[in-house]
């Protein structure tokens, strides 16, 4: 039986494809730090039809497969399993078209979303999604992931940039919807089903993006409000006043601004006095003086109102560089601290403050020692959370802190995921976001698409 | 059987449910003037619970339900069937809470968009969804349908304006996912399965709605260009330049333009020579003074290059509601021509140009008295056509035309229904537009969510 299957994938793939100790040992895992694996074969193929190949072969042999594009998932998504196949999608790597009438994007969905941004730069137009991994994460990836990041605010999650995709189901089937237009009501939308669902129910094979005009003229502000109720009164106002013009509303509790200015001396505090929180404003605008203004009066109306109590405007680019160096700067946690567990929760916005609160008070509570940081893209209702327990040393207590977490985030009826997604490590607290109701609905579907559970099998849900 | 199925609901509803010629006739059918249809009993729950009720029943008794809203639908989606249930949400009015902060809006699917539009213009915020009906039509229908309108060049269809829904399943499993937040990834995204399945997988009774800052100032100018290609030119450059501001793009043929100016005297010409084609700009902005320079500069660049051979820019409030009056003079079909086939299709952009100069010649050539006359949001690559043949009176060549009309979308790769749905009317067509493989998965996910096929039953797809 063994033989015979991987006899199948050879007389299909030829050198194409990789078993055992020949797989490179990166297509072990991803970026969630969880022990890797070694999965049975490794195929990377270059075109849609060999991905129903592989899909043909492994649904007659009923072996499990996982998709894998970029690798840098922070759940264990795209970590293959024992006895299955990884099917990698980075030799497909295409971008197929660039329509600048149509504002689109047609491209394979191993091609690197920083290679995509900047071929839509290059045709005079802009493509709305980026995140840190931008030079390793593929649009596959992205999109299976219904990826957030840097211009959620503004442009929407990866979902609202997909017009069309090409999917490959668990049987082989190639469904090619490669929809261009902004209006298509002729039956389900069906991309919908597949994007956010990490590769459990299909393998998009190719995708048609929308793209934007280029953004214009920046402006920023870094401001100290007296408590989160004020911090709201911003936010509503300048949502108000700026609308699609607000493009960054990141918000830094004491927790996170006073420790990393403390802690990396090439930070600098914008603002000496110590506030009750901190927020870092951005605006886009036509014209530079234009959007500067708007900002500043929305900022002077804030002072006179007790909203804020203090603000920088910044007056040259290094400064503004500055300003952004500490909301930046989470990429040096390791400088400063050790192992950590990393939070991506989201809140009702109005709910944040009291979350945050109750969250800090009772790591303290519990981890006298504890350091816990807490900031997050708050105009999206997103919060991030990074804790270490430094007497704890290599042996934190991962799944103590994760359920002390969680059950504050349940409790104010926030989801445990807001845009890493499931994978496998988030798994086992699914539920406190969804209702069974909805966990058996998400098994309805999963069961009607992949009925021999043989796609990104173990993920996402337990069925 | 009849008996106990009757005897059930009423024990359940009391005068809540009518039966045979109780029910009054506008329950018999939508706006796509098809012969009405009378019921077997009608329902008007005032719960998300009574909801549920409806379905376990009639899952027992295995009586198909239609589920209706507005009943503006243009395609029949609401249209109820003989011996069926019809399932109305109009007493499920109520809009349950604006959220200034998050900017939402929690209301019931039985709330008339026009109401929703001035409660949230009351919070101080704006509802980004609007199309013709709004005075009668309501959100679960706009929602169940995925309504586009009049502003989907800038907000998107009603899809994107979603952030949670409530759903009752065909046997009356209520699945509740409000959700409020800008970003959640903790699984499948359910409520995508439901917008736009025009009520085939389950009755939404609930949604979470996004608000937006209120709109800016507007700028609208009137253009003639040579020609298609140039059109198209100028939406370039317009997109460009313009992104997000960019706020309506409406293009008028001269079969359009040229038949309703001359036809209704209340209209005023803006460019007395002839031109090729028309189009109708609409750009908004914080200020109205740059918002029109911004406009000017495009025009006068396009001027320049030949894009526009010449525009008019409004000089007061009723020189701009003139320009728009040609515009939106569709709702006086009736006053100039006879019984009308209508389109709502979608085309590539670049191919709309063609495919109206193809489909208009052919229309006349068939039938050399037709009027045809086309128009569309081209932004959006959404064309409408409307055709009439004088000669033909009452007995008017429906199927004949929407043969020929679809024949040439179909053959450029565009959509039969850009906005208005499938419903009854397009349902033999929809294989024009959706592969064998795209119609296979679409029934996969109806059977497994509505096993019996008792959710209305008979649209959109033949199973």
């Amino acid at each position: 039986m063994q033989d015979h299957f991987a006899e199948a994938l050879t007389a299909e793939f030829g050198q194409d494809v990789l078993f055992g100790h020949d797989i490179p040992r990166r297509f072990y895992n991803d970026w969630a730090g969880l022990p890797p694996v070694a999965p049975r074969a490794l195929v990377r193929p270059r075109t849609t039809k060999q991905v129903s190949a592989v899909m043909r072969i492994c649904s007659e042999f009923r072996v499990p497969v996982t998709p894998q594009g970029g690798l840098t998932g922070l759940n264990g998504g795209a970590r293959p399993i024992e006895g299955g196949v990884a099917l990698s999608l980075d030799r497909m790597n295409e971008i197929e078209e660039i329509d600048t009438v149509m504002a689109t994007m047609t491209l394979q969905a191993g091609v690197v979303l920083g290679v995509a941004q900047r071929a839509a730069e290059d045709a005079g137009l802009f493509l709305g999604l980026d995140l840190g991994a931008r030079d390793s994460c593929m649009i596959g990836g992205n999109l299976s992931t219904n990826a957030g990041g840097n211009r959620v605010i503004r442009f929407g999650m990866a979902r609202e940039h997909v017009l069309g995709i090409e999917v490959v189901l668990p049987d082989g089937t190639i469904v090619t919807s490669l929809n261009k237009m902004l209006k298509n009501n002729a039956g389900y939308d069906l991309k919908q089903f597949f994007i956010g669902s990490e590769g459990t129910l299909g393998i998009i094979t190719r995708a048609v993006l929308r793209l934007q005009a280029k953004p214009t003229e920046l402006a920023s502000a870094f401001c100290g409000c007296p408590d989160f109720a004020s911090l709201l009164s911003l936010l509503k106002n300048a949502r108000q006043r700026m609308g699609s013009a607000l493009t960054s509303f990141e918000v830094m509790w004491p927790s996170f601004y006073d420790f990393m200015t403390s802690g990396l001396p090439h930070l600098r505090r914008a603002l000496n006095d110590p506030h009750g929180i901190y927020v870092l404003i951005e605006t886009a605008g036509r014209d530079a003086a234009e959007n500067r203004l708007l900002l500043e009066q929305v900022l002077s109306e804030a002072l006179e109102s007790g909203a804020v109590t203090d603000a920088v405007l910044p007056s040259s680019e290094r400064e503004t560089r500055d300003l952004w160096a500490v909301r930046d700067s989470v990429s040096e946690y390791g400088k400063l601290m050790g192992p950590l567990t990393a939070f991506d929760v989201g809140l009702p916005t109005s709910k944040a403050g009291k979350a945050v609160e109750q969250i800090e008070a009772a790591i303290r509570a519990r981890w006298p020692d504890a350091i816990a940081l807490s900031y997050g893209h708050i105009g999206d209702s997103n919060l991030h959370i990074v804790c270490n327990i430094p007497s704890a040393g290599d042996e934190q207590p991962h799944e103590a802190i994760t359920k002390l977490v969680f059950g504050f985030v349940a409790e104010h009826g926030g989801t445990i995921s807001a845009e890493h997604g499931i994978g496998l490590l988030k798994k086992p607290y699914l539920k406190l976001s969804r209702s069974p109701e909805e966990l058996e609905l998400m098994a309805r579907i999963k069961r009607a698409l992949d009925p021999d559970n043989i796609l990104n099998t173990g993920k996402v849900l337990s069925i």
